[in-house]
């Protein structure tokens, strides 16, 4: 209920909008910009001085110099700084630890990842993302302009210590996170901001992965339990001050396995990496877990294992059940399997859309896409430094 | 990824702030204008001077003149027009048909209801909305202007042929409603929307009711089945095309009753009406259905009839159960138990809560809160009428 903006609010929205849009979809020419954007061509002229002498956009002349039906000077075409522009996605999930410089448009442009031990504490997780921070900006080049941070963190990897708990305290990680990046060396002012690792998956794939164009989506993010980024309306769907449900504990299974969270019969219980590897076979032995362990189990069931198999058709079967709940719930255009479930789904197809197809209303299942993420495993990366890139993208040129 | 709004775009967004600043909050004066929507004295005057002119609101003296300790002269009061700008709110449930003229501010100004008998057909639940319409527009002051109509179909009253089916194509009830207003002697310019009822009781629920300054709810409604209005991060949860998901079709009951969709166990079989008259014994006799059979349970169960409270006692837990794995999911500050399922949970809270509490996550209980409608049973014609608003909210001097 805030009045309206002024012109030079205008003016910073007209700059965040131009640069959001080549960010998001890559160099563009300026006549396509001016179409895309409604703006006028003079006006499309003046945001794009201002972006490149922000050093934030690039002007160059088309490669496929004049098509010789088409009069007149080529329209210049305006790109992303990617190789000027950076920010850090650091992702704590249940049984890693990735850190990737990613420039302007997306782009990954260094990387570092880490096994993260069975236990090991949130302490000794954010020392891991501050050491390879601090490795990655000394190797970064010198004209690099740092912007800020997005942490993502795993469902399943939430507590402060370090432990699979249930309802952390929101944000957690940002302190820590903040802390650690000043001890790597980061400027202290940049924005650290964090969020759950479901929910960076879907902004990523919303963004420019396989959910691009489709604005009712639903990511699940499987790692020990389940978790869910959710998008209706092109809108993620938050809870309570922000903090997303835990669709890993809706009950599918009256009266089914006792779940920690006290509940019996937890969609995660009766899904999550250790229903597979409960009934798996030799596919999850030598104390592995995590998503090699689940690849294991797939890896035994196509070489005709028949304990991994009956396993994998039954988490597929009850995989199937709920996505057929979240389906007649929220009724939207498609579901992302990611993580481990991916490789669950990949291995299990028939039961997942068997079950589905028994509790999916018709109606609902009529414009329902099951994908996996088109950026793979980096969708948390990508998530996260999309994160990172709001601030930005929102007020290009607020220098703080 | 619009352009900035002109000069008088920012005029007429904040003609449309202080107009439903009003019309939602009520009489209030300059000065608390001044302060609530951050503009400045002048321009709060020069905005009410254009809306009172257009017939939007008026300004009058406060009431309790001149506190002894206050100098200089009181400021002005701005009140909505609800004597002279309405909208018809038109609601087609499955067992009854409302319709009510209702002024701007949210005031309810004449009303009528028929009980709708079961099998009636659209057409002819139009042509009463139709007739009645017609009734109270011929009997509505001569200055009223009519702005336009907001519909509400009930979950279970949504196909075209009025029979209770599932999936029947979004906005079945805009032209039929629209023709029904012509042929009262409607003007034809005047929009006419509708929403599912359950989206619609929430948004009135959430604009002035039980919800109003809470952003993350959930409303159901209880007809012959559940549907909810879902509103997270203050806005209303949609689905592809707008279209909601079926709440009532999550499956909580594996190899439970059949439901009509096919699939066996959906939570509507187990809460829905049908589920409490099943088992309730002579309570829901005679042919009685809708909520006049749901209250004759809930009285046989008060009078102490066994089967009566054995069939309350199991509804209310399958009750806590969905609403359980709801909160779970979506993680909200309030869920609001409407039409027959208000009736239930007034009686059944007991069980309603004790498996609620068994299945909800602790972190997401601590901050839940279970209410009825405050709007009773209006909060479906409110919302109806809110819908009708928007457009004139949006942008108060569109005269068309």
């Amino acid at each position: 209920m805030r009045a309206g903006p002024s012109q030079e609010e205008i003016r910073r929205q007209n700059l965040g909008a131009l640069l959001r849009f080549v960010h998001r979809h890559g160099a563009m020419s300026r006549a396509e910009l001016t179409a895309k954007l409604g703006l006028n061509r003079s006006t499309i002229g003046a945001l794009t001085a201002e972006l490149t002498a922000a050093g934030l956009v690039a002007e160059a002349a088309p490669r496929e110099a004049g098509r010789a039906g088409r009069a007149g000077r080529p329209s210049l075409v305006v790109s992303p700084r990617s190789d000027a522009v950076c920010a850090y996605a650091l992702a704590i999930e249940v049984d890693r630890i990735r850190v990737a410089r990613v420039g302007l448009g997306g782009v990954v442009a260094d990387r570092r990842e880490a096994a993260r031990e069975p236990g090991q504490s949130g302490e000794e997780a954010v020392k891991q993302v501050s050491s390879f921070v601090a490795e990655m900006h000394a190797a970064a080049p010198a004209q690099v302009r740092y912007i800020g941070s997005g942490g993502a963190v795993g469902g399943r990897a939430r507590a402060a210590d370090g432990s699979i708990g249930l309802g952390p305290p929101a944000g957690w990680a940002d302190e820590p996170l903040r802390a650690a990046l000043l001890a790597a060396g980061l400027p202290g002012e940049a924005p650290v901001t964090t969020g759950a690792a479901a929910d960076l998956a879907a902004l990523a794939e919303h963004t420019r992965g396989a959910a691009a164009g489709y604005d009712n989506v639903i990511y699940l993010y499987g790692d020990a339990g389940i978790s869910a980024g959710i998008i209706a309306g092109g809108r993620r769907v938050p809870g309570y001050l922000g903090i997303p449900g835990e669709v890993g504990h809706m009950v599918v299974h009256p009266g089914g396995r006792p779940c920690r969270c006290g509940s019996q019969g937890c969609w995660e219980t009766e899904v999550g990496e250790q229903a597979l590897l409960r009934g798996g076979g030799g596919g999850g032995g030598g104390g592995v877990t995590g998503q090699a362990a689940v690849r294991a189990v797939v890896d035994s069931a196509a070489q005709g294992d028949t304990s991994a198999r009956t396993a994998l058709r039954r988490v597929g079967d009850w995989l199937g059940f709920g996505v057929g709940n979240l389906v007649n719930i929220f009724n939207p255009e498609m579901v992302i399997f990611g993580e481990t479930l991916r490789d669950i789904y990949l291995a299990a197809a028939a039961p997942v859309r068997s079950r589905l197809n028994s509790i999916g209303l018709a109606a609902s299942r009529g414009h329902l896409r099951l994908r996996t993420p088109a950026l793979g495993d980096d969708a948390v990366l990508i998530g996260a430094a999309e994160l990172a890139f709001e601030e930005l993208l929102a007020d290009p040129l607020d220098q703080r």
